[in-house]
């Protein structure tokens, strides 16, 4: 073999080794998802051991979705949406199968996905068909040049993107219904979050939380989603803040990704979600800082109750709620994980 | 009279000098109310002196309705209300009555306004009954628990309040007809704001821009508020950032009072109207320091156009766009007053 030739051969493995030594690296950067399945008046003493099993179950298998996802490399987007699915999928959670029935009987589902690394953004409000809204929330985001899209004009675009309407019986749970039928007797709207649980067999009836996801990929990306069912009697095409970028979702690769849950209209107000952003961009603050001064002093002045989750580019959580319980979980590629119900 | 009587009698008439003296000082505060019809492509080559002559008569009118209440001592939130509902019901702005149309061939309103006071808001999104869609936005903040309600539901609210609902024929426009059907034969969706202008009788065809309205009244409170048609040829229940609180729309009598025009995408995704405010509070900037770094560099560097009226609790006023004009209006109680469509 020539001795140019040789010289090319070597400079070309020297080039593999280093591409596959960087491939390498970036794979074995650290990665991090947390969850929650919303907040409210979640107390221990109200729940059976049973129950408690049920949802530490279904929020390890969300979070698990996710985390497998970012261990394989792939995107924080990815492993929020896959995350959020499975708790859409599920009875337990005010968000997809699980959602609340409005005043009308019918169930309008919101959702918002944002990618921390273009500031993109998808959103949907009052869908009545869409079996995993946090899916559509990504093909707004992927597919159209719009944020977002409400009602029927957002289920066309679904159907124009082969995406497989259900039928509105889909989500149809007869505890939930025979609880907004007694909600509709005493004439008063009340907010799932804020729920009371007097009992045992009240609280089976009930279904809390609008459900959430942020995540730290290995390619340094962070992203946030929020999917729900709103509120229990809802009334007047009532949209919260789940899918309204700012208020209950946001993400941005320099400060922070953020779901929250909770009396939505104070999310909305407050814009809390960007507020947490805004605090550690302005004023330095930490995201468990941001993320706790928001919740529990910002939010808690005004009256407004609920918590979110957040996480920065370095994989540090915080998960501050402001009620009695908030269903949450996290797991880190450092090993750390938690699945938890009630206050520590 | 005895001498406790007269004692007595004198001690009213102090207390009634007192009050009085106080409510004057009140009523002697300065106030201030700004307003745009929309940002745009918008050239003085491409606009006759008829035209130019309509829209700032227009503008005069509308910043002397909010003007004359606030001179009163009318709410910040009754003058933004009643500037709006003077360019709602002109032909002239992309709101209201000169709301552009839909691919369906309909007209979707978008509207919020938000009280810097007590961080009330309301806000209302594809609304297509509705005259003055601000005023809805109003009724949902002051009648309502809620923040935002879409669609159908939303009307059915202004019914139950008596407001009276309008067939979709008093949106037709004959001239913003023929430009959708031209437009779908292009096949491609044009963002109103950024129309091009190419002659004098395609501007004629076009209505210009979402309006807003920010004020400050005697009383030291702020308000911000926005309407839209939003785009023309939109499709899918797309909403843009005026019906988002901190988007479009954000008031809080501790920073300032803020109303968004320009590609609402880019507005929802950087949070536009709550990052002026955020960047008052946490890095001390002046209302048009913020504004300026919000429209001039944050967003340009995205790409993101438009513009943006802001006002604080001192009268401030700022008025930045990025694009090459802005219909805009500002009138002070010290007697400053302009009216203005092109850069300077």
């Amino acid at each position: 073999m020539p001795r140019h030739k040789i010289i090319m051969l070597l400079y070309l493995l020297i080039c593999a080794q280093i591409c596959y030594s960087q491939n390498k690296s970036a794979m074995t950067k650290k990665f991090a998802i947390a969850i929650h399945g919303g907040a409210g008046t979640i107390l221990k003493k109200n729940m059976t051991e049973l129950q408690e099993k049920e949802y530490k179950q279904k929020l390890d298998e969300a979070l698990n979705a996710g985390y497998v996802i970012l261990e394989k490399g792939g995107s924080a987007i990815d492993a929020t949406e896959a995350a959020i699915k499975i708790m859409e999928d599920s009875p337990l959670f005010n968000a997809g199968k699980g959602a609340v029935f409005t005043n009308a009987e019918t169930n309008e589902l919101d959702a918002a996905i944002m990618n921390g690394n273009t500031l993109e953004a998808g959103a949907v409000a009052g869908v009545t068909h869409i079996k995993n809204p946090i899916s559509l929330a990504k093909l707004v985001m992927n597919k159209s040049e719009h944020v977002l899209m409400i009602g029927s004009g957002a289920e066309n675009f679904a159907k124009q993107h082969k995406m497989i309407l259900v039928d509105t019986s889909y989500f149809f749970d007869e505890n939930r219904f025979n609880q907004l039928q007694k909600l509709k007797q005493t004439e008063k709207t009340k907010l799932n979050h804020s729920d009371e649980q007097g009992d045992i067999s009240n609280f089976k009836d009930s279904k809390f939380g609008t459900v959430g996801a942020v995540a730290l990929d290995q390619h340094g990306n962070i992203a946030a989603a929020t999917s729900t069912g709103g509120m229990t009697n809802k009334k007047y095409g009532r949209v919260g803040d789940s899918p309204i970028i700012g208020a209950g979702t946001y993400a941005n690769n320099n400060t922070c990704a953020v779901s929250c849950t909770g009396h939505g209209e104070f999310f909305i107000r407050n814009v809390v979600a960007y507020d947490v952003s805004a605090l550690m961009e302005y004023k330095n603050m930490s995201v468990i800082e941001a993320a706790n001064y928001v919740i529990n002093e910002k939010l808690m002045k005004l009256g407004g109750s609920g918590g979110l989750i957040a996480i920065d580019k370095n994989g540090n959580i915080a998960m501050p709620f402001n009620t009695e319980g908030m269903y949450r979980a996290y797991k880190k590629s450092s090993g750390e994980i938690d699945v938890l119900i009630f206050k520590q």
